[in-house]
């Protein structure tokens, strides 16, 4: 750290005696103020002195000093820290009031507050197995990517994607979705999550875009068009999928899940994805199909991508690789139609300029090398026997209380509670025993059906079989 | 690739002789309506007779029906790949005119295009020396942070970053910036460009809010703004900075470069420093300071950041690692005061979630283990001599006509030319010869003041020798 903290001290010129006063006296203030704060390591005596252009043995009686008078601490063997309790308090907003410099619309944002502890039975929902990951590999691929960025020296910005990744994920999408997607239709995407955000900037026009979206559905989707302006207009789901007749009139971008509906888990049937096309293409509207984990699909024919099914360039469609490798890797992509693509690469342009580079290279080797494939064939057994299980296990315990909605696909499972059961009060009280799982009722925009929603991408079968076994005592009480 | 193949693929049940016929027709169809696009690989038979059920002698006839029909062709060693030229074309919009389907403000982006070739003489600006980069320690730290994930198991979304990279980041801007900053006051972002980007989604009423900004100035900070609905209004800068008495009274945001103004390198003086602290308090306006290079000072007092000086929570700091490291990164931060904190938080949760998490972990370990510091110290040295060879050939062999604007940090320099000069044309005629100067027209909203950039973070010192004496003899033509 040496050097860089000369930057912000003055001492009068070499040679002077006050060199250690002045010194001292600025540590101190900014101790003070809470620009050195508690807790912080200070660099050593040698770092200090070379750094400030002073002699050892001033940056030894600085530190001296400091230490006597109580504002340094030192622990042996690992440094001289910062002392606490002696900063200023930091400004703090005089009233939990919102600050009127913040635009309207994010002035009545919840602190983000401590992530909840994880339960002891995780039923969480959205993510995978975290010790499938192929940490490894990954590392050795990030290590090529590197070594390889070394030799390339510098590459250009590239907004869109490496092209290596792009192609990549053309290729995998075509291949598991049947999507037509070449490497210039790929937008790389720091998860799905910026994928939805940027088609709101592009497709919504503040205060007028009416965005119908599936209710249930998934919060932070709503959320990134909320942000940008739309006027959301929830659309019921039955186990159908989306019921497109009540898509409003005026609405200019439909969101829709049709492998896997969020939260529900039902497959869109063949109708309802004819019906939305035709109703896109007569309206002009455009639909955006988030197909989050269509990798994992136990049996059942599948039924096409409404992007495969599409003959009017009237579809964007989002996939991600947080739910067939990893949510650590922050990466989603959208497959998008030509007349939006120079907006869709502007808007990222503008948003962050591009994702990293060398993570997108080790991604785009993780597929060329057919790793992705072979991890998804094998996650796919691992989840096929979990959710066989949790099955079994929801038929055996509960007496037909809780039923499972049908689906064929990803990485949990809903399950409608009897009319009039408080699904909330039951999972606050399963939370409460260490059973975590999710009443569905925050997913809704409207009046909520009771149920439960069951992850089992993070929960092996041993955890899956003692959970529900905890959760049936609580329901029979 | 295999088992994925499957997933679009509808057979009839195993056993039945019209397998070889359906599997041979189904893939015709995809090449044709390019599903499978020209060029991409086939999985092997033994893959493709796995993933479909059907034994390997059915996968060999298919393909070598294929490769018959000349839908497929085979090179040896490396596979099977469709054949070009024969997929239905993509759909393309007619005309170029621009889709109704897209949000008004989105319907005049021009098309990306390739990125200029790297000239000779390369003075591009913005960019750090890419081969100093320690590729091999980043490669080990993002080693030790994937190993280190693999043992601890998935960590909780953070949509404000790492705890270990927020603690990081404040230690790091503490020491060398001497700005007031605890690990909770730290949001991580994509790059510096995210940072603008989320500053202008929290801080801008669309139509409304009114925005001032340097000019000249840095052009995607303007586009993030104006994206975001702002009312931009350009303020003259001069050998002071930013002209406060110019900033407009409804200006509700300002944004500054005051270490180093972007792109003429002047740095502000206490005097306006001071006066813009006291027009933010006096107004309520929030002022953005973007310290984009302030690690490389060349000489020179430090002046406070505005962060330091800020009494009333008005200024958000904006840093990047693009610099310091290298691009590679796309790791910037924002240090927010508390009354932003949440909403900063909010915003990018809505935008993208969090950054990825190993090359946080990874960047904290930089930083915490003295190699950030280490680096900077390096190619302080490597710059300041880059620097100084430059401002020695420009004041030797331009005769007075080159007369570097006065900057003591950065890795660019900007120069004036005479009054009436075409910049433009000028170096235009350089890039033709090699020389990749840049004139300084694009980065001012209103009228230009002839001159041009060089930047020295991508280029050597020979080269720099060398690129001077080509524009020398350009020159005096």
């Amino acid at each position: 750290m040496g050097p860089l903290l000369a930057l912000s001290l003055r001492l009068p010129r070499r040679g002077s005696r006050r060199r250690l006063q002045a010194l001292h006296e600025q540590l101190r203030a900014a101790i003070l103020d809470g620009r050195l704060h508690a807790g912080l390591r200070l660099p050593s005596t040698r770092a200090l002195a070379s750094a400030c252009g002073v002699s050892r043995g001033t940056a030894v009686a600085t530190y001296d000093r400091l230490l006597g008078e109580g504002y340094l601490v030192a622990r042996l063997g690992a440094g001289t820290f910062v002392a606490a309790g002696l900063a200023r308090p930091a400004p703090r907003p005089a009233a939990r009031s919102p600050d009127p410099r913040l635009a309207q619309a994010w002035r009545r944002t919840a602190p983000p507050g401590a992530p909840p502890a994880r339960p002891r039975y995780d039923f969480r929902i959205g993510v995978p197995d975290g010790a499938s990951f192929p940490f490894d590999l990954w590392r050795k691929l990030l290590g090529r990517a590197t070594r390889a960025a070394a030799r390339s020296g510098p590459a250009d910005a590239a907004a869109a994607g490496r092209a290596a990744l792009r192609d990549g994920i053309a290729s995998h999408v075509s291949f598991t979705r049947a999507v037509a997607a070449r490497a210039e239709d790929v937008v790389v995407t720091t998860g799905a999550q910026q994928a939805f955000d940027l088609l709101a900037r592009i497709l919504v026009t503040p205060g007028r875009t009416v965005v119908a979206l599936e209710d249930p559905g998934y919060p932070p989707l709503r959320a990134a068009f909320r942000a940008a302006g739309a006027r959301l207009v929830p659309v019921p789901v039955d186990a159908e999928g989306l019921v497109v007749d009540r898509v409003p009139r005026g609405a200019a971008v439909v969101c829709v899940t049709p492998s896997h509906q969020f939260p529900l888990g039902t497959a869109m049937s063949i109708e309802r994805r004819t019906a939305l096309l035709a109703l896109a293409q007569a309206r002009g509207a455009v639909l955006i199909e988030d197909d989050y984990d269509a990798e994992f699909r136990f049996g059942g024919r599948p039924l096409d991508a409404l992007q495969t099914l599409d003959r009017s360039g009237s579809v964007f469609y989002v996939g991600t690789f947080s739910k067939s490798l990893s949510p650590l890797l922050r990466t989603g992509f959208v497959v998008a139609p030509p007349w939006a693509r120079d907006a869709l690469i502007a808007a990222k342009r503008t948003a962050d300029g591009e994702n990293p580079a060398l993570a997108q290279e080790a991604l785009a080797l993780l597929i060329a090398e057919g790793h992705l494939a072979r991890h998804v064939r094998r996650m796919r057994r691992v989840y096929e026997r979990r959710r066989a299980l949790l099955l079994a296990g929801l038929a055996r315990d509960f007496g037909g209380a809780l039923e499972p909605v049908a689906a064929v696909a990803g990485l949990h499972l809903a399950a409608w509670l009897p009319a009039g059961t408080d699904a909330d009060r039951l999972a606050a009280r399963a939370r409460d025993q260490g059973v975590g799982v999710l009443a569905l009722s925050p997913f809704y925009a409207g009046r909520a059906r009771p149920g439960l929603l069951f992850g089992y991408g993070a929960t092996d079968e041993a955890t899956i079989a003692a959970g529900l076994a905890r959760l049936r005592t609580l329901w029979r009480r």
